[in-house]
């Protein structure tokens, strides 16, 4: 007799970067950092992302993504990841995103799954081979600018869970 | 005797593909183009920049900028250009701004020197070598998405105009 798995919920907590740190950078301007150019009219913070971009002939791809909202509930039927680079997400709007991620490895142990809900104006950048959702918008169609690499080598690997994972408010 | 230079006047005129096109790119969902992605939830568009950022060592470089807006009229006292990469901005709010620009060369003819209001969401990608002004927001402050070069050269030249240049409405 099979028992049926239970459904694994996650549910979101608020984007930092410490908790994101295993997974990569928050692309934010931080309070305290950064230093003024162009005398004085700007300030000017740098080194966002750890951009990892160009290994094995890869080059800095620059795309747009315009991303209807999903809506919570929400089945989490598979992340993916890209083994040989990072991969940028900054919003164009003010709008919280979603983010889910698992750490590298060849598996994903469900229970190492993290879901986070970025404040308006947060980006991310997921380090290479961390798993991860293609984008998940709220409330309305939101655009981001995507800094990822082109280059001659397959880079995207998905991982499809046997069982239910879902994303809950 | 001397005669007083006149004041050369630069009217910014609408930010197009076409028009900017001897100057680098502009970066915009182009209607018409992209495609559907993420299971048809998102619509991307690659390639909107021709980045030029891994000559000589050199290694693509994320930042963000914050900009005080400026009034017009405005004295445009010099360019600036990085002759080994590409720099580009994407504006991360919906708000116009200013973009004054030269063709590549050692000089700057002063009637070559051309200004551009972006439409809402229009960023620029300023080709290597190309002279610009830096960021010129308008109505408030202004944040940008910047993707330049780090490299182990020096990558920025500067020009000072001799006689007042001066970009009005």
């Amino acid at each position: 007799m099979q028992t049926a798995a239970a459904t694994l919920q996650i549910r979101p907590t608020p984007l930092t970067r410490e908790a994101f740190a295993p997974f990569g950078d928050v692309i934010e301007m931080q309070p305290g950092g950064g230093y003024a150019i162009n005398g004085g009219t700007s300030w000017r913070w740098d080194d966002v992302a750890a951009l990892d971009l160009t290994r094995e002939g890869g080059q800095p791809l620059l795309s747009l993504f315009r991303t209807e909202p999903c809506q919570l509930p929400l089945t989490i039927a598979f992340l993916e990841r890209h083994p040989l680079s990072s991969q940028a997400f900054v919003p164009l709007s003010q709008r919280p995103f979603l983010v889910v991620v698992a750490p590298p490895g060849e598996q994903i142990k469900p229970s190492d799954i993290r879901a986070f809900l970025t404040a308006p104006g947060q980006g991310v950048n997921y380090a290479a081979g961390v798993w991860h959702h293609p984008l998940l918008a709220l409330h309305s169609s939101s655009d981001f600018a995507v800094l990822g690499r082109r280059g001659p080598d397959e880079n995207c690997d998905l991982h499809h869970f046997d069982h239910p994972i879902t994303l809950v408010q």
